[in-house]
């Protein structure tokens, strides 16, 4: 076994405490990875809040870039001191139609999680990557391209490969105008990768302050979503709508800022159920769509995209042990545009 | 002006009487249409149920074949004498870009509709096919195919188009699973052109007596959906389905059943609010989407794939003077699977 030095939470809502725990060795196929930074997800915050007793002690963080610290006895691709990334899954079952497609996230069998999973070797609860280190099937960690920011690469293992999924399944490219809601982890990520994809871009946002910096991030226009006029007029103009934010909220503005046949794509967790008039949809031929990471393929095509972009996140890094700060921050939205930790063994 | 035999309701919830009127005269490319067959769609009912009451009297239909009786000056495709067929829109600008792709039916100032719009030559309200003659800009008047047997094609004219646009939209054709929602005047379409587009085809139902008539009309299976067991074993089946229903339902059952991807897209009505569990959307990607009716270009390539493969609607006609029975059965889903009114001039 490997001793791991993590931060958990021991019980739902508790603060993020250091946490001596064990890993075990990689199995032949697999790698482990002595981790450098970890991008701090929405989704991290809502796993703290929202686990189930027996989730606990919880390590979070499954945006991970590292250095390979050991190899399993038949792994091929990597070598120890590589430099590498893990995004949210560590396996999948590798058989099913879509892992065979490299789309592993819809695994028939379901995922093993970067954390919250059972690990199929020996049934123990897998942990995240606020920590020192983890072991990773090697189908899912995938070298560090030179020329990227290591700390800004981190949230592109979940933040970039979940906005840029759909944008490239509906059709982010030159001649399409593409909006983005909400200008957070998520948002600003889309927003720099509809940029380059070459599409108009959109910001819609409630913080009239972010204008600027929505504009140096790649947006052409920006839209004030607060303003029920300045939304009125958006009627028609957008082919693709990747909205980001999970705090309730109404879709239909964002519906009606569509173009025939255009897309609102979800890819923030509203917590609540969504209420939808029909005949926002059906007036147009509309669609409400829905998506959440991706697989292999589609992580590795983001990172060769990301490459020759040159796209990173805009990050704050943070030494972990002020992984509570930055918690508390990401909570009400004060981070720009997304928490790094960086880690200390 | 031209003196029309229709029947129209006085009031809202009224029964349809006999009632004289008149419309205008064909403009120089509008073509008039003594109206031999309409269908009885369920938007029909509807609008018989909630029109505003400045929309009475109202002459509902538009499923229309029949035969030129008048054309304008200018008319250059039809003359006196041919069989025709006329949908749900009449006029459009035919200058906007929807309007130039042959998409009319979104045409970005709003079509005439066959009734109930306001018609922009005359200012008058437009009344609809359940009356003796029609007067219709010729873009919008189809000739009748041979070989169709002309009662049978009148629903083609709004049902056909509303369930042929999104099957060829989302892909049904070989390897690819459809399933159609509801066995109505629509789903019964639907189920025969996903058949002939060369789908696997999936009926669900809430009638289990409806099983050797969906498969006689095309269903490779059909599943009862009422029962919940017979439900979840259709988890990620579907590539595509098509849900006609328009009386409240869960989605839920349908999006479980869809493969990643997949598309769920409503094209009856439903006169609630939807709610949608985000999570039934993001894992698997899936997409909820809406359609309705269709353009000059849709239009024509339906007709035409209904010639090559001799598909019309399953019909029951009526003498038009037993409306208010047909609509009285229609409300209580007593027909199979389409009535058709015959005009009596």
């Amino acid at each position: 076994m490997r001793k791991v030095n993590g931060w958990a939470a021991q019980a739902p809502g508790a603060a993020l405490e250091r946490w001596e725990f064990e890993r075990r060795e990689p199995q032949a196929r697999e790698v482990a990875v002595r981790i450098r930074y970890c991008g701090v997800c929405a989704s991290d915050l809502s796993a703290l809040r929202h686990g189930a007793p027996a989730a606990y002690p919880l390590v979070p963080g499954h945006e991970i870039v590292g250095e390979v610290s050991a190899v399993g006895t038949e792994v091929s691709r990597f070598a120890v001191g590589d430099q590498v990334a893990v995004g949210n899954i560590i396996d999948s079952c590798r058989k099913c139609a879509p892992c065979m497609a490299g789309r592993e996230n819809w695994c028939e069998r379901g995922v093993t999680l970067t954390y919250g999973s059972t690990d199929p070797v020996d049934g123990a609860r897998t942990q995240g990557g606020y920590a020192s280190e983890h072991v990773v099937n090697e189908r899912f960690v995938y070298p560090l391209p030179d020329g990227l920011d290591p700390a800004g690469a981190a949230p592109l293992m979940c933040a970039g490969v979940t906005t840029w999924v759909p944008l490239r399944r509906w059709g982010a490219a030159p001649g399409r105008t593409v909006g983005i809601v909400g200008m957070g982890g998520l948002g600003h990520i889309a927003l720099k990768l509809a940029h380059a994809m070459g599409a108009e871009t959109v910001q819609f946002t409630t913080s009239a302050t972010k204008s600027t910096e929505a504009r140096r991030l790649g947006a052409d226009d920006v839209v004030l979503s607060s303003d029920e006029r300045e939304m009125a007029a958006q009627a028609g103009r957008c082919d693709l709508i990747i909205d980001t934010v999970g705090a309730p909220h109404a879709l239909e503005p964002y519906l009606t800022a569509l173009a025939v046949d255009g897309t609102l794509c979800l890819v923030g967790i509203p917590e609540q159920d969504l209420r939808v008039d029909p005949l926002s949809l059906i007036v147009g031929a509309k669609n409400l769509a829905g998506a959440g990471s991706g697989g292999t393929g589609e992580t590795q095509e983001m990172l060769d995209f990301c490459v020759r972009h040159g796209i990173t996140a805009e990050t704050e890094v943070l030494p972990a042990h002020q992984v509570n700060t930055g918690l508390a921050r990401l909570a009400r939205n004060d981070v720009r545009y997304r928490f790094v930790l960086e880690l200390d063994g």
